[in-house]
């Protein structure tokens, strides 16, 4: 994309209203834009990034076998009188009357339309394991919406529901899950902790929620140091073996680590030896539930088992918060000078800057640049504006694309032109052709 | 994908609610399942196929210089009382009070927060032309919701929005919304005529509705018969070239062609010879508007010109029926086994069917054709069940898909497997080589 050509409306001043650096530096790097309270429209480089984090869900999910769908975003009352959840959900659903005097409502979550989805279908064990999921706006009318889509009123979130025989199959889709966001948050550049939760209003006894450590997490948890060492690295996990899932969720959470809500000092200090005892701040940007029988009981979502008996099938349900993900990924990656994005989540590969914008030699140079990336299947962001160096140079570390071509006349009477990492600052003199080859490089890993 | 481990919910019997084709074969083929009224749930079938649609549409639109993004679904009414819409707009939007008691309203178009966004931003003629787009689900609360996902409440639109200085360079981004919508539908595997067309609560003097031809098309449509020939084929358009541009929208649209709400019968007489003229009904796929300065005037979105005076921005807005296209392209392609998909838009490149599961050879024929077409990047469906070949059949005959490869233990005795078109029923007997690089061909020309 040519800077000139785009709509990248970066503001020079930081908007009052933002509390917290993620939803400052949205605004300021025009990735947002109010349209009510707790309401964004996703100006073109926030929907990019939107998009990307979309992506790896989606790939992930597939890899571990569960099946991508669409639920609606408006939902029949109907489904949640039969739950039982249409009176306890409260002042946070948003109710809807139609133009017939029908109750609706914006879904909050999807456990009841899913089980509906479900049992209209599915009549056999033979036909389960069974995970759908999808990715969908969903609505929570907060009564003080804040800290941008951290906390919104609409927001994008990946919801999943596994369909087992048993408690057994179903513990191992709950594993499953695990594995599959353990690894989808390491590929967004995030160490996500598992730690023990509490069920809230969609129940359930086995529940982790993920949580990312910053300054301004809205959680105070507590954990074993030893945590924060372990990673889920390109390991090769079967999601059909049992064992190796199982073991992926005993190595990731058999050691202490909780939020406020279901903290217990005592057992803290006898499970974790002092110099190890961590207390931090956390985002929670994912949870799973296990919850038995809970939904398929009350609405009758049963299948015939392999002894011909009909029984209430075993369910959970798994939530990431794709939209509250772009403020998690800023808060814990940032500096004063801006965003620094992780490479699997990057708007952009590679910004490419002309540092004399209208020279034949610069122009020509940036122009073999920006092809030679997109032939390489890569994005750039060439600036090619008329601006000061100082300007285009601030621009890019706003946006914090995490590598930055300069191209200029001096460099390139030498053959060079520069590369830099946004995340250290370093910089390197490289010939074009080498350039493309480094940024080919890196990208080829994530 | 191996259907054993899909969730593909045929049905057997013909839904007695649906009234049209598409309606039937989507309930059947377990695309979609209705949620409430004019409301549903995408099933992954029918999520595929709309995944499919909604990337051709964002392809061409980025291809024209139209910039992605993402407005809420809802909106404050405030807006909506700017424009002097929200009282106009009538019960079909879909009105809504917040726990606080705000006017909300889930959003049926987007002129007004588009505009809003835009005069935010946007101070000069220098950051024009500027064209932005979103794909989003939209609600109107028809009052009587039919033809499943045809006239839904919910549905997905691709809507954007043209900001220009003057009146020529605004019909200059009409004409590129006109070229990319006849590559877009051609990519679908759609003939969609642009007719004149009547300018509805958007406004607007220039609009031109793209139709389907379907004998259970709602609008009753005229047209001079040579326009069927018409074909934008695979030309490379410069999106920059007024005049490029134009000549597509005076080649498709200078000869007679109306819907029933702009006809005129005299008109049709005198520009058509008789031997040419057709009536016939149409299925409405996208419609676009050039309106000037209705919203911009209203609303204050101006912009200093290269003059220094400052003057309102000359807007269109331009929507292609996302979800709808769905019922349109079945509408337009099926026969009396069921769906029948353009290669462009199939939910699975390829179906193969195995004979007599559990054969070894054939079971290992299978295998090998399923691994080659996704290591070819295609994506086949496997059906792998212990079912009968007729049953089979009939399934992948119903789900559309437009290339079958029969595995059995006769065939692969001679070395053969059987390639067959959906579209013409026709097979040839090809080595399961042949038949892989057969497929793979089809695929790179679309």
């Amino acid at each position: 994309m040519r800077l000139t050509r785009y709509f990248l409306p970066v503001l020079k001043e930081t908007p009052s209203e933002a509390q917290i650096v993620s939803h400052r530096l949205m605004l300021r790097a025009g990735m947002i834009k109010q349209a009510s309270a707790g309401i964004y429209s996703w100006l073109p480089l926030g929907y990019k990034v939107l998009r990307r984090i979309e992506q790896i869900v989606h790939e992930e999910q597939i890899r571990a076998g569960h099946i991508p769908m669409l639920m609606p975003t408006i939902q029949s009352a109907d489904l949640w009188r039969e739950s039982g959840r249409y009176d306890d959900y409260g002042e946070e659903m948003l109710r809807i009357k139609d133009r017939h005097g029908r109750d609706m409502l914006f879904g909050p979550t999807n456990e009841e339309l899913i089980t509906d989805i479900f049992r209209g279908h599915v009549n056999s064990y033979k036909d389960l394991p069974l995970t759908l999921y999808h990715i969908q706006w969903k609505f929570r009318d907060e009564i003080r919406p804040r800290f941008g889509v951290m906390r919104g009123r609409e927001f994008l979130m990946k919801d999943g529901y596994n369909f087992d025989l048993d408690k057994e199959a179903a513990l191992h889709a709950y594993n499953r899950h695990l594995v599959s966001y353990l690894r989808s948050y390491e590929r967004m550049g995030l160490q996500a902790i598992p730690m023990r939760a509490d069920g809230g209003p969609i129940g359930g006894d086995y529940t982790h929620e993920f949580l990312v450590l910053a300054e301004t997490g809205e959680s105070e948890v507590f954990y074993d140091s030893e945590i924060t060492d372990l990673k889920f690295g390109d390991r090769a996990v079967d999601y059909d073996s049992v064992p190796e899932c199982q073991a992926v969720l005993e190595e990731f959470t058999s050691r202490y680590a909780r939020t406020d809500e279901t903290h217990d000092e005592a057992v803290f200090h006898e499970q974790v030896p002092e110099a190890r005892r961590r207390t931090a701040r956390g985002i929670e940007v994912g949870q799973i539930f296990y919850f038995g029988t809970k939904y398929s009981e009350a609405m009758g979502a049963t299948v015939v088992g392999p002894d011909g008996q009909r029984s209430p099938v075993h369910m959970g349900s798994h939530g990431i918060g794709v939209s509250r993900l772009l403020g998690a990924i800023i808060e814990a990656s940032h500096d004063d000078k801006g965003i620094i994005w992780p490479e699997g989540v990057t708007p952009f590969h590679c910004g490419i800057v002309n540092l004399k914008q209208g020279d034949a030699a610069a122009d020509a140079a940036c122009e073999g640049l920006y092809k030679a990336l997109l032939a390489k299947g890569l994005e750039p962001l060439y600036d090619d504006r008329n601006e000061r160096a100082g300007a285009k140079f601030a621009t890019m570390d706003l946006i914090g694309l995490p590598w930055r071509m300069t191209v200029g006349p001096r460099g390139l009477e030498k053959g060079v032109v520069e590369l830099t990492s946004r995340r250290t600052g370093e910089s390197e003199e490289l010939s074009p052709d080498a350039a493309i080859v480094r940024i080919s490089q890196i990208y080829a890993q994530i």
